[in-house]
């Protein structure tokens, strides 16, 4: 029995890579282990049984035997605590490398999305540049110090970690924004990660997802 | 040698226990593991040395030997794995309690701190009433599935666990809000947490830091 994981039937990033199954494709790809995938519509998300696996209605969740998890973060960590690869030898290495997968989300994940949810819900409002102003200063005081964090470093903590995946991950949100340019450690960063031949692999399997979908839809209208 | 963390020498919440030291030291006080805390100036959090051990400039930090440790809820965790109490011993309730560490800081913690971002950022902004409602709605959203999932529970997961400890730190951001009041699971759950002798003692302690520092200001001006 492979792990099964959940994705979007229908990817709101048509095939980007950026939806939260990405880190956890990613993950598996690192340490080799093959998965299934259970595709969600909308609709699915928020009623039964999905509800029962993740309580907020989102994806990604993780089943393998009698575990259910959810939070892409936390099916990292389980991934790369199960398979070598992706956590340090040393207790101390480890526990930092879990620092920066907290930092990730925790610390600049929350200013991140703070841009995306200000595009997506304030766009028509008025006060839409003022804010997206305030948005980007805040964005931007995480940004810098990351970058300065990556000066003289590949990866944020020794060798390429679990901390790295989810903190790569968030950081290709900003992708599209153009900031993420302005800060040469970090484009370098996330460039390099992208070349990882299991970041290629898990990105061209969510990718299929897309295109196989779009591929029927197109011969549906044909 | 005891374990060092870091906290504000001048708390910005007036000792109501706010502050990401209070959930280290709540997790020392669950495991009984005594601690030393430095306490640190706002320039000082900006600069070396702290800016070495704290890549962001924030508190808390963790020091034990040579480990140095950031992020509340990863030293939270690293408690939790390095002493009994705070994350079941089978492996499956372990990797769940830490779904919902995670949970607490990537989905629940951002919409509260948007809405305390808006209230000190854009209280004076014209669009504030029009934007506290959109952020008040999404954060609705999250507390009324948290709320469900606590109607048959005491818990998150089975016994009190490091989820809850992070999870009932972040919903106490809230007090002031009015808003835990409107979801009773959640204030019962919160209210049942701060029950807790650790989560007492830990109160405590970061309140004689800003009663000290008062009356010693208050001496200075008398």
């Amino acid at each position: 029995m492979l792990p099964i994981i959940t994705a979007f039937a229908a990817s709101p990033d048509r095939g980007r890579g950026l939806g939260r199954d990405m880190p956890v494709r990613w993950a598996l790809e690192e340490v080799g282990q093959p998965y299934d995938v259970r595709l969600l519509s909308f609709a699915e998300l928020k009623e039964r049984p999905h509800r029962e696996r993740q309580p907020f209605g989102q994806i990604p969740t993780y089943e393998a035997g009698e575990l259910v998890l959810f939070e892409s973060a936390a099916i990292v960590l389980h991934i790369a605590e199960c398979h070598p690869g992706l956590l340090p030898a040393d207790a101390n290495g480890r526990a930092r490398a879990i620092s920066w997968m907290f930092a990730a989300v925790a610390t600049v994940e929350p200013v991140v999305v703070q841009l995306e949810r200000a595009a997506f819900f304030e766009r028509d409002k008025p006060w839409y540049p003022d804010r997206l102003a305030l948005v980007e200063h805040q964005l931007q005081a995480r940004l810098k110090d990351l970058d300065a964090r990556l000066v003289d470093r590949a990866w944020l903590d020794g060798a390429f970690s679990a901390g790295d995946l989810v903190m790569v991950q968030v950081l290709r949100r900003l992708g599209d924004s153009k900031l993420l340019a302005r800060f040469p450690n970090l484009a370098g960063y996330v460039a390099r990660a992208e070349q990882r031949p299991a970041f290629r692999r898990a990105f061209a399997a969510q990718r299929a997802v897309f295109t196989e979908r779009a591929t029927r839809d197109a011969a549906g209208r044909a």
